[in-house]
């Protein structure tokens, strides 16, 4: 198989679309994010790169905490417009009519219409050339009571972003189920001992 | 919205399952990894976190290289395989037939039949409790040539696997688009000057 080589390209499948808030001037803001992730599970911890002139890294620098917020597929228009104007110029709260809680730190607002929120504490804040990397311990999670089945939180309800580059900069939803993690691999184990 | 607490969770979605790659003692090895994204563009930048114990950190840390390579469906058994065993006990590039190959870092192996392929130079690794939280430069990217469109990547062909948490844990592929990036959310602006 022939390979093709892309340079220094960002290049990754899948990546999240997540609202990252945070207070600026003791005012919520939201910006749109897809380097992001979960970095550590005890403490739970998740990092998030921005450009260093963002209006909400300003936000986060003040307070040194933010959220993590998971749009479900019904918030396409405000994630994607969250991405595309600077909180300096405009109240997105106001323009996607979010509904914004706070929690235990007071400072990181979370949206009550997102699935999932990840109320956050900013540990580090590193510079890794043209962004910020933010590393953040998750403080508490929230869920919205509607999208959980048994208690647990259920992917189904939640139908989560996930923003795709390459050829085309799109959002598109979870497809198939394509098998059970922890458990597909075992075919090859088998295999392997026969 | 009534919303739940759920305590100290790193619930997110979607998660990436990609194949982290070192060598180890001089010999390829590969394992899955959900918490790991870009972190920068210029320069281009990694972060994977891996728990302390692993092989495969043993060898990022040899070497001061690794991979991070984008599988497709195809590969769901292998993907799912190298998230459940470990390096040191047996040797996976053996069990997944895995083509290995490398580029000018000559220490980063990579997977020839995962099309997407980004060779990293690790920059810092970071203790963030649990996890050792790695920082890489991407110094290459990689695609197969089946899986481009006019020269691009084409995501289509490339067919990622979604890692999704709760209620269960299983690989998902793609699924519906649900608008177009940098443009669906106009449609917020127009309401706004309206």
């Amino acid at each position: 198989m022939a390979k093709v080589t892309m340079e220094l390209k960002t290049l990754v499948y899948p990546m999240p679309a997540f609202l990252v808030g945070a207070n600026v001037d003791d005012k919520p803001n939201f910006m749109t994010a897809a380097w992001s992730g979960i970095a550590g599970s005890t403490p739970p911890m998740v990092t998030v790169a921005l450009r260093h002139n963002r209006y909400t890294l300003k936000g986060i620098q003040q307070n040194m905490t933010f959220s993590v917020n998971v749009p479900s597929v019904d918030l396409v228009k405000e994630t994607d417009y969250c991405g595309t104007i600077s909180g300096a110029r405009t109240d997105k709260v106001e323009v996607c009519q979010f509904k914004v809680f706070y929690g235990e730190l007071g400072s990181a607002p979370l949206i009550e219409q997102c699935p999932v929120n990840l109320e956050c504490k900013a540990l580090h804040i590193l510079d890794v050339g043209s962004h910020a990397l933010i590393v953040g311990r998750i403080e508490e999670t929230y869920v919205s009571e509607n999208c959980l089945t048994d208690g647990e939180p259920d992917v189904d309800k939640i139908k989560p972003l996930i923003y795709v580059t390459q050829p085309a900069r799109l959002y598109q939803a979870l497809g198939e189920v394509v098998g059970p993690a922890y458990k597909i691999g075992r075919e090859l184990t088998s295999a392997e001992t026969s």
